[in-house]
């Protein structure tokens, strides 16, 4: 019987070695030849699962957004309102190695989105996404008396979701992976502005 | 006589012809070569200006922050508190196509110091600078009375130059330069947050 091969899990294992090099090498340095020797396949053998580095930083990325959401069903579950945008956030901030790693996948990717208009959809859509969960949780928190500011949710939205964006800059470019960049504390004082004079 | 030639006005030619190849073809597709022909030089002639790519990137992204901050020192003449920081907030965003090229040269800037410390160095003493800026307009405004939340204007500081971080993402990767993506409106609903209460 032919060996049985899990296309997906071996392309998981090439994310991880991805990152990896991207995290020791930086993405110019991650060349497909020292991604394949860092996950253990023979030069050339990556071709079949990834033809391109742009098609493996394209999968690299939306995995990272995919673990994320996971991550977030998981946080948020049996939540709402402002608990609930709370676990979000808390999840998309870059607070542990694991997630600053992802952030250094993230920074290149937005790079080439700039002159890429598929990479750059991907990215608008994933946002759209965000933005729609981050508004869900403002009308859950209005309905629970949390917020009664006079501005519109889904504008509010869109300045967190810029704040989170921004807050994977500034830890990809910390100076140690471990850099307290006071990003809970900057979540904890957004909270208390939103539910202020309520 | 010889020929007076001005090396700073030549920098910023070169600079210039940089932002237009890399808004055409990307950082990737933004040669040496190309920006000499752009600029109008022959090849080989931009070395002793620039004597690589990543030094004419450095240069271009202190550009941008020096430009900003004298668009900011214009703006913000006469004004305190509240007034100044939406000033300040206005002339960051990038609202217009010249901001938006400007996001686009960052962007590059921000993924080559993840593995460049002397360029996140460079970024992140840019940052402490903006983000002193903002204090210093909170303190003003809560001296005025436009502000009394019980918040750390340090950390909200922080927060709203990640937010002004985020927003350079979204504009570079916009579908297009004269996207409207709201954050005009964005940063008038956090200014009303943070007044909010008082």
């Amino acid at each position: 019987m032919p060996k049985i091969v899990d296309h997906d899990e071996r392309r998981l294992e090439l994310v991880d070695a991805t990152w990896r090099i991207i995290a020791r090498l930086g993405i110019e340095g991650a060349t497909m030849r020292e991604i394949a020797l860092e996950a253990g396949f023979a030069n050339g053998a990556l071709k079949p699962y990834f033809p391109t580095k742009d098609t493996l930083l394209t999968f690299a990325f939306r995995h990272v957004f995919n673990r994320t959401n996971e991550r977030i069903r998981e946080v948020t579950a049996g939540k709402a309102g402002i608990t609930a945008l709370r676990a979000f956030c808390v999840e998309v901030l870059p607070l542990d190695s694991e997630r600053v790693n992802e952030a250094r996948i993230v920074v290149p990717f937005w790079q080439k989105a700039i002159n890429d208009p598929e990479k750059a959809a991907i990215h608008r859509e994933s946002m759209d996404q965000w933005r729609g969960a981050i508004q869900g949780y403002l009308t859950e928190a209005r309905r629970q008396g949390d917020v009664n500011a006079a501005v519109d949710d889904s504008v509010v939205s869109g300045h967190l979701l810029n704040m989170l964006l921004g807050a994977q800059i500034a830890a990809a470019l910390a100076p140690g992976i471990e850099t307290d960049l006071g990003l809970g504390d900057q979540l904890e004082a957004f909270l208390t502005l939103l539910q202020a004079g309520s």
